[in-house]
């Protein structure tokens, strides 16, 4: 039994040793999580001790409309969450935008972020070395992307407090999300800062990245892809379709969005984007912490000319299309539903989570706003 | 094709009908997400358009020892997920942490939240309403407990912007997450409120929740369950198990977690508290939107006579073991992996949570101070 | 002249030796320095090494008319000073709210902090002591209390982290702002704290306080005085007065105070708080550091019916009418001039600072929003 | 009365005039306030309604030693404050920091910012407008500069959410602190732009800026200039000097400064920062309202070899040696005292201001850590 927990293989009969010793250690029957339809050696680069598979319910949303950059069309998005009501929300929201004639989507912006941090001696030390950086940044990119044949390093931003130093890397990491091929590529980079500069390595991450969690500078000057997305609903529809006014969203997408979203000093001024992120990201092997950052988003609503104008701005969406999760069966075909799978995919898959975001937005927004508290009004008999 | 799009049926051959539609319209084959080992009926109140599973690989860390309020003895703890060595990190701290003796852990405060925003006249009627809700708690008590069984409601926190009123009612709900729960609760509440002091209302979310964003209320004042869990390693231990020094993760700490927390102005003090909390809320069927709180993590490290004390501060854990995602079967193992499943364990797995959270900081902590970087200095052939 | 510079002395002699020293050390002329009309031994405890004083230019605002629970009437508002136009600006929207009516004011909150820090060997140790301190409150009252006639210790709210431990006491110092008052108090319940709980007291302020930085826990929870106020502008009024539109002051509120506000992560949502708290700060003799919490105020503008609404929320309006500077001569004057000097006034001038911050923001916002661009324009020959 | 009141001259009579009006219609003799040895024409530009000064006692600290790349040499620092205590608690920081041998002190940025905001029709605009500014750079300057002599524009910064978009104007300001001149030169460049683009301006300035207010965006990216200051101060110097121990202090500076600040989610991670910053500026004529964002200081303490390091980080100080209120009489004599005025100082002041601040930070540091419990210890008979 023992020696079942502490087996490293990765072979089915190694997984189902394992799973088989941890039921008889914990007197469970593991029969859902056993049912992994694929060989678990295709999962040697994404977990260990591995005993089976989480099933995740797996609906989709949509047809939704995009008018993207990089996505055009209409897509049915993977969601898989275990909210009740959330795929049906959004898949109003989806109907009501691709109706309005689909949602608009950019990425502004693309850079995933490494900070390792340095000890230097004191202020005039990390102030020499930053220009030292600053003067050498060839060098520095030729050592970084010496070590990855698809990251490019675009920018080093520095920060000092005292005698720690913080290097803020900034890679174009094409379509992978990239945490590990830049955080090689900024390893080496530091070794070379180090050797060079006298300043000492204290780790490779000094959370001014800053991954996984939520964090002021990534909200501002974002992390990942910065992607936007927006519509506009005509009067009519909203009233037909979500059963109140553009007047009572715009409303609540102040009062709600803004104005309590200050009242509780959030970093997140939007429904619930998390929602919708999270959901995808389980769907397509994206990694599902990184909700954190993509959960900042920033929704707007106003009234335009009588219709209904909705935004969202996305700082930090950190997808990728090859790599990671991706390489799973489910999650690969959920990516393939979307065409979003492989090289020149992940600024797609970006403009498509920003609209589904935007759908979801919408949907609940109407709702809080309308439909919501009827069911409420019912139980009280009034 | 389209019909079964449209198709709205729970049932097997309604997910598969659904499922052959999406098939067909995007050109794919599902078939590992087909690969479903429950009835779909199921999960009818968990997702709809389901057209089958996302198979996220599970692994196990531990045994981890957990001394707490709740969770006594060595658990395996699930974890779903896609990041490669994670679950081995986490293995590798509870390992040293069980070595140690156990991590102690602590619930400190319990109270799930939900503040719906009214519109006043101005602050004068906003503050009279504030006042009239002070002076009868016990009647909207009354009405909100009315509309569950579970929920108590321990108090109602007053915000106030101008025509802006927020209500933050706070609920023990017992062994659920509480979500839904306190929704229906607090709209039956918020309608007696607005009948009685004239107020109207908004939303029943005013985003002083604050759910599934990054928040400092609740970074501050807690969410769901505030959770402590910590450990002290003998220096010996953290030179043998992790090779590096007990000086040199507590600088790491200081620099990483606490200095460059501050200069990136995160809500996260932590290496990466969100790996673990996502990978299991993935596996127990938690809602793993609510990653997004679970992060805003405080991680402590500290020299104490020359061995290594660690902590986490988690502020916001949201975790059920009854309802939601909870009921799906391969969730529901994992969570009787845990004995964590059912009334009277929420607790527990919040203790849990907490101090797996300890075990991958710890771990990943260690690794940024010594090891990682062996890597890249073998690339660079040094 | 070494002999001058170390003089200790509080006499008008000692003062004038100290700054002929400084003059010659420094090769300088300081004639309006030297210019003080009052006895220096005055101010012998509001500063040290002595040499004269800043004469900061004094105007004033209004008439304002105020509607508060405590300040009652028209008040000449005193202003010190050097950003040229701002007493003009705020004059102007003194004007139209007392035109309109008069503001609305009222005191929601009062609690002033201190926050020792302890360490506690452990999370559980701080969870005891949390308890102990939690069930002796009377106990500690006492203690604390023994050391103010005015100061009444109201609540202690725990926080922790690993074995830092903190407790912010709230108390009521009724007209003084209070911080040395409650800096003693603290010291004395925390001794008594520390001897029963076997808590290390580390330092009487663990920066949970928060004085004097902007801290999300004082803007959400407040310090000192939590204050709001606000007015209805009648539509024609808005026209006539402000030159511009209800709509364009309501967009601006919204583009520029809340959605700029949070773009920038900001814990101030107005369009210029600060000046004008620092400015009757400086004239009454407040604690102009404290202007930091002060700026923390959140504006709202809203169409209401075609008129415009307007009001202010300051969570942190930490003042006094007793004690500090407020003793001062030409400080003194200055609370004179409103009535508001000595015991029973500080919530009146909580209310009068926050009823001048609304006609400050007033009359700024419909400044921005109309009349500064066409300065530029003539600049640019247009 | 009101005549006098309404009189709007700037002679000396007309401020004993409005000031007699003021003191008949409000009962008062404002004898100390009416002490103006200045002509107040002089302050014509500085306040409006004057009638008389503000008397705030000037104190001043120092020697200071300051080893910086504008300053160098040891400086009396002049600080205005009704704080007791205060200056004589830098003055001792002062004579530890030169017993030291001096502070370091750096500016590492240096850039003034206005942010307007502009309507756009929707994202694709706004990215359109963004890509227009991105390519006419040199002509945007050109305009924005034919307005000053001194600014020049450095850099436009983006931000968009919908149909809001912000353009954060960077100057380098030259010797003045700025804001004037920029808000000038913003407005040229605002209108060039929504010419040129289609955007429509909002207001000159949209909060991203963001001008006193607390705002992540300043602390990490910095507004005005960014200064470093650091010492080392010999162990046996802390424990003569200060009374306590290396050691102590430093843990004071973690668990208080560092911790503390993260629990409390402040922008703010040091001791007192904002007081001499209030000081200064008070004294020297800066805008005593910028001390909101000159409070955002980071200091940190670490034991290097025995030795107490402690440093300083000030993403935000706003200061100028011309204009404003440096022309008036006592506020120039106090600027001379340090040989800060005119042109080709304000560099100088602020490494001077960054030098102090670590002054009082190292003093109340040490007072926190050791002195002050003691008088409460008294005061309690042990």
């Amino acid at each position: 039994m023992a020696d079942g927990l502490k087996n490293r293989g990765r072979s089915r009969n190694d997984m189902n040793e394992r799973r088989v010793a941890v039921e008889d250690l914990t007197g469970t029957n593991l029969e859902h999580i056993s049912n992994c339809s694929f060989d678990p050696e295709m999962a040697s680069r994404n977990v260990e001790n591995m005993i089976g598979v989480t099933q995740v319910p797996l609906g989709f949303a949509g047809p939704l409309r995009v008018n993207g950059e990089h996505a055009h069309g209409e897509f049915l998005v993977p969601m898989a969450t275990t909210e009740g009501a959330l795929v049906a929300s959004v898949s109003r929201g989806c109907s009501i935008i691709t109706s309005a004639g689909g949602a608009d989507a950019i990425v502004v912006k693309n850079g995933m972020t490494r900070a390792p941090v340095f000890r230097a001696t004191g202020i005039r030390q990390g102030a020499e070395a930053i220009r030292w950086v600053e003067g050498h940044l060839d060098e520095i990119r030729s050592v970084a992307e010496s070590t990855t044949s698809h990251g490019r390093l675009l920018d080093i931003q520095p920060f000092q407090s005292g005698r720690s130093l913080y290097l803020r890397f900034v890679y174009d990491t094409g379509d992978a999300m990239g945490m590990n091929m830049i955080t090689i590529a900024t390893e080496a980079a530091s070794m070379l800062i180090a050797e060079r500069t006298g300043l000492e390595i204290v780790s490779v991450s000094g959370n001014v990245c800053a991954d996984k969690k939520p964090a002021a500078i990534n909200f501002i000057n974002g992390r990942g892809r910065m992607v936007h997305s927006d519509i506009t609903v005509p009067k009519g529809m909203v009233e037909k379709r979500l059963h109140t006014t553009v007047d009572a969203i715009v409303e609540t997408g102040i009062r709600k969005n803004l104005t309590g979203g200050a009242i509780s000093l959030s970093y997140g001024f939007n429904a619930h984007a998390a929602n919708m992120i999270a959901a995808i990201y389980i769907a397509t092997g994206q990694d599902p912490a990184q909700v954190v950052e993509g959960s900042m988003c920033m929704t707007s609503a106003e009234n335009v000319e009588g219709d209904l104008y909705m935004s969202v701005r996305l700082p930090a969406i950190e997808v990728g299309t090859v790599g990671g999760g991706t390489r799973l069966p489910s999650q690969a075909e959920a990516l393939r539903m979307m065409d979003c799978i492989g090289t020149g995919k992940a600024s797609k898959l970006a403009e498509i989570v920003a609209a589904t975001v935007l759908a979801g937005e919408l949907s609940t927004l109407g709702a809080q706003t309308a439909g919501h508290l009827g069911r409420a009004h019912n139980d009280l008999g009034r």
